[in-house]
């Protein structure tokens, strides 16, 4: 009994091969070894239901006759994800062998009962276009970016609202007492500020710009859609919408755009509550032809509306008529914008819209150009995302080609506060990484914040409450974003060192000349290397794992490597070896010739000083 | 014991002479007449509290034996309200004669015990210049009344403010849970705006324009003064105020200032509680050279402020280095904006400031310029007003010229509402006519409402709920406003039919393009009789007592004379017949030559229709 063990590692190729999410129809090979087991089932959870106990074959390596190995293949025949665990036999006994307790994957660990599932994620096909994944996204807040009027005024103010006296003013909600909107607050950002600033833009290595909603609505978020075939008047119109696409498309720069299809505003041509649209609203007869889109409990006060917002009623995403309005027909929501130039969508709540309706828009847009891109809203593990009690199909192939990464930004933000180390970090990106096809793990949304967080400064300064700290830690936050898989999200004004807490501070208006030069210039300089790298684009990642304190990678593609070393500590020096990685090295951020790393044996020795970050490329 | 009666009218000459008012030094004769008493006393109180008890003279009139008068005369040698009453004797038993239950004067009523006192106003000689009492007055809030910048932005928005993004959107105060202004808020009205706008401002035929204050402040309103010898920079300049001054002098149209010198802002140069301003403000340190202005009761944050506001910090008026400030130096405030083109001042709660501070103000600015006014803002009889237990000093020559007439307004107003009928309206003005001395009655700032009070249409929307009926009796104001003594005044927008509940609805924007033409025609046309007629602006006033629904009232000067008859009466006609006006009278308000009425008699008969207004100018 001394020497009981079991073992299995899902994250290393030789207990499970392939390596992560497979496609439909690979053959998987599974082994789990143990000393002092007699007998072994892997027992298989299909995502339609179906349950298989398959028995293991037993084997011994040379030279280790006191360890039992047990093996099997099996083919992924359902699309989805398959979950497996062992059932060991060890005399009279049955014990489990499962995922950690984490699940994050790799090492698991022995159950009496109940043991964990592993994760084998099985897709469809679905091959994200190159412009996106390979590219970097700019988030535009269209409001709170620039005003494109050389008069300094806004265009088309809505009726009761409030323009900010200055362009640096703090934006804030005007409420009453319970906490509902009386007025709507404007900068006067819009399209022809966006275009006006896509010189700087393109400075920045963007390739892709992710607009928040740009339709007409009530609203500074307009999140509240009041007209989806509308462009905001207070942004521009159509013309100007193309303009921009256009304009954009001459800089390489593509635009995607956010679709709201959960729910509309109260306040639209649809549901025409407040009668300020000349159409026939749901909200004011059952004659509209808008009717069936919602769902009235008592008509017409009580209906259904998103997370209770009487000013934001749901709709039935698969009511035939919406489903031609926003998706099927000639003139859709989707045919209309796609046909003035945007390039993709990012959905809006992803977690409320059906997953026919999803497939349905992912199905369309790629009819209307194949290399159309669809984002979705998920703030967790997308592969395995159970929401409203309904396990969702995200990323099986015939949904999202990527899904926002906030995942990615509560990790590396958890290390650089210190309430995760290097350890974790490490296990939960590795899970994502088996977890996620690989397409979408290297589209993901790397992002560092966006309208919904903190940015990414004050998420520093909320923690150590010391601005040159939380500038370090912002440079390695970014060095982390630009050199690992996924694409590098830039929340505007994040890269002026723009601090804002949550919503709506987190809104605040581009700093126009008075940008932070030194994070701009890191982020400049980050994005550049990113954008000339294909290694950084494309490259496998292999994690290693060393002082708690550092994250260590390398990223590797064909004969080039990058290797990623950074130090969260702000006060101490940090040496770290880590092995398997022959060659000469030079830090991509030092200018000076003879920083170089010489590894002969396979093991490199780097010295990190406090909040330091190297970017080690092999030079020959 | 059948016919037993007491009689005396203050109102009457005969029972009581001069009428009203008297200068100091005055000699004045009293009757009272009485069937069944022996004996009378007039009881007189002097302002300085010594008491006169003087027995009188009895007398009797051929054939009237069995009625005794009592008759005596004195001196008004104490300046301020001289009170009186008498007490009779009647066989064993005393009786006492006072002023009436309501205090109206006129006719008064027998008392057992506590008689209530008349009033007689002894005052100094004040003559109010000519330029104020025989004028009309607009009073401006110049945030909302014209933006004079072509390009319609807005001059130098402060930090963290507001601007409306529409001129004719609904102000709203931005407060937050506990009724703290969180955020100004400001349409961009400003001094240029007034200055392009005096055509149309005269076009009303005013000479006066009243606004509210101007200097540097954080809020729109400006009652929380940041610096006094700064006009807000959102407003404009000292050189722009100057231009101000000297076009509205082409115009024949002076300007008054809002003086609100019982508190500062405690966001200002003095107070500096925000540290917004360079100076060494009171809050900060106890070396400000402020410091002694303000009163603390526990240095820095408890602190006396108006009503309790903590961001308006009272001030110790009589402070002297305070008093230097704001009066008395070459350069004190006073001195500074009337030497810009300021010709008087309107002085924000004036209860609140002592007299010998208003003392002080009149002094210095009649010695600057000689016909320079001094209004104030008291909301009740000005003549016998105490506030905070103390007897005001107000119109007993050596304080102010003028009052904001809220007396003024709630007669008119609560008569056209029908919550009093016409003879309570004769009997309520006749008491002002009494106690105030002429000067100063001619010279009552005739409101109907203000930047304190809802629009004058709204008090009669609300009142009738009828959209007409509103605009009738808003007429109806405007004519008796436009005829009686004291200044008219027009608070920017009620000319122009603009609604508004309290504030801040009743600082809505002038509704420039969207004016009621039928009231802003009807203004006109009242305004230019006014302007045009010394019987209305210099003319003795005496009223008929009709029917209840009907004011009648007689304006004479020399040989002119104008009858003014109004009923209020919106459904129904009424005819009225009433005495003493001998002579030929046409209707200004009717263009066609025959109407024309004929009193030979004395007698005229007068048949209005609903809601209608005659003004009879004697013809011959």
């Amino acid at each position: 009994m001394n020497n009981f063990y079991i073992l299995h590692d899902s994250q290393n190729t030789y207990y499970r091969s392939p390596f992560g999410a497979v496609k439909l129809g690979t053959e998987i090979s599974i082994v789990i070894e143990s000393q002092g087991c007699q007998q072994a089932f892997i027992e298989l959870i299909h995502f339609d239901g179906h349950r298989q106990s398959i028995l293991m074959e037993m084997f011994y390596k040379e030279g280790q006759n006191d360890i039992c190995f047990f093996k099997t293949s099996f083919t992924a025949t359902t699309k989805g994800v398959l979950n497996y665990y062992f059932v060991l036999k060890r005399e009279e006994q049955t014990l489990y062998y499962g995922n950690n307790n984490e699940c994050l994957g790799g090492v698991g660990q022995i159950y009496v009962e109940n043991p964990k599932y592993y994760q084998i994620t099985v897709y469809q096909d679905n091959l994200v276009p190159q412009w996106y994944k390979e590219g970097i996204i700019y988030q535009i807040f269209v409001d709170r970016f620039y005003n494109g009027n050389d008069t300094g005024l806004v265009d088309n103010p809505k009726k009761n609202s409030f323009i900010y006296g200055n362009w640096y003013d703090k934006p804030m909600y005007i409420k009453d007492a319970n906490g509902k909107v009386l007025r709507w607050d404007f900068f006067g950002g819009n399209l022809k500020g966006i275009i006006k600033k896509l010189d700087y833009i393109k400075s920045l290595g963007v390739t892709t710009i992710y607009l928040n909603p740009i339709f007409e609505s009530p609203s500074c978020h307009k999140y509240d859609t009041a007209n989806y075939k509308n462009i905001d008047p207070m942004f521009g119109d159509d013309k100007i919408f193309k303009c921009l696409c256009n304009t954009a498309n001459k800089y390489g720069i593509r635009i995607i755009l956010d679709g709201v299809f959960s729910h509309t505003g109260s306040d639209s041509v649809y549901f025409n509550k407040n009668e300020n649209y000349d159409s026939l609203g749901a909200y004011q007869s059952k004659e509209s032809k808008y009717y069936e889109w919602y769902r009235f409990r008592d008509y017409p006060n009580d209906y259904e509306s998103w997370w209770g917002f009487e000013n934001l009623p749901n709709v039935d995403e698969l009511n035939p008529s919406y489903m031609d309005y926003i998706i099927n027909k000639d003139d859709s929501v989707l045919s209309k914008w796609m046909n003035l130039g945007a390039s993709g969508w990012r959905l809006d709540v992803a977690d409320e819209l059906p997953d026919e309706f999803i497939k349905a828009i992912k199905h369309k847009i790629k009819k209307i150009k194949n290399d159309a891109i669809l984002v979705g809203e998920v703030w967790e593990d997308a592969s395995n995302k159970v929401s409203y009690g309904q396990r969702r199909e995200y990323l099986y192939g015939d949904e999202l080609d990527s899904v926002m990464g906030y995942t990615f930004r509560d990790i590396i933000v958890g290390f650089l506060n210190r309430n995760i180390d290097s350890h974790m970090l490490l296990k939960k990106f590795m899970n994502l990484y088996e977890n996620y096809p690989k397409e979408n793990f290297y589209a993901s949304m790397n992002i560092l914040g966006t309208h919904d967080t903190e940015r990414i400064i004050t998420m520093f300064m909320n923690n150590y409450n010391d601005e040159n700290i939380a500038k370090s830690m912002v440079k390695l936050a970014v060095a982390f974003q630009m050199t690992f898989p996924g694409v590098p999200v830039i929340y505007y004004g994040d890269e002026a060192g723009l601090e804002g807490q949550k919503d709506p501070d987190n809104r605040r208006t581009y700093p126009w000349n008075k940008e932070d030069k030194d994070i701009l210039s890191w982020y400049k300089r980050l994005s550049g290397i990113r954008s000339n790298s294909l290694v950084l684009k494309r490259g496998g990642l292999k994690f290693f794992d060393t002082n708690a304190d550092v994250i260590c990678f390398e990223r590797s593609y064909k004969n080039s490597k990058i290797l990623v070393v950074m130090n969260r500590n702000a006060s101490s020096s940090i040496k770290v070896e880590f092995g398997e990685v022959k060659g000469h090295y030079r830090d991509l951020l030092r200018d000076f010739k003879n920083d170089v790393y010489y590894s002969a044996e396979g093991i490199i020795s780097v010295e990190l000083k406090p909040a330091e970050v190297k970017l080690l490329v092999k030079v020959f």
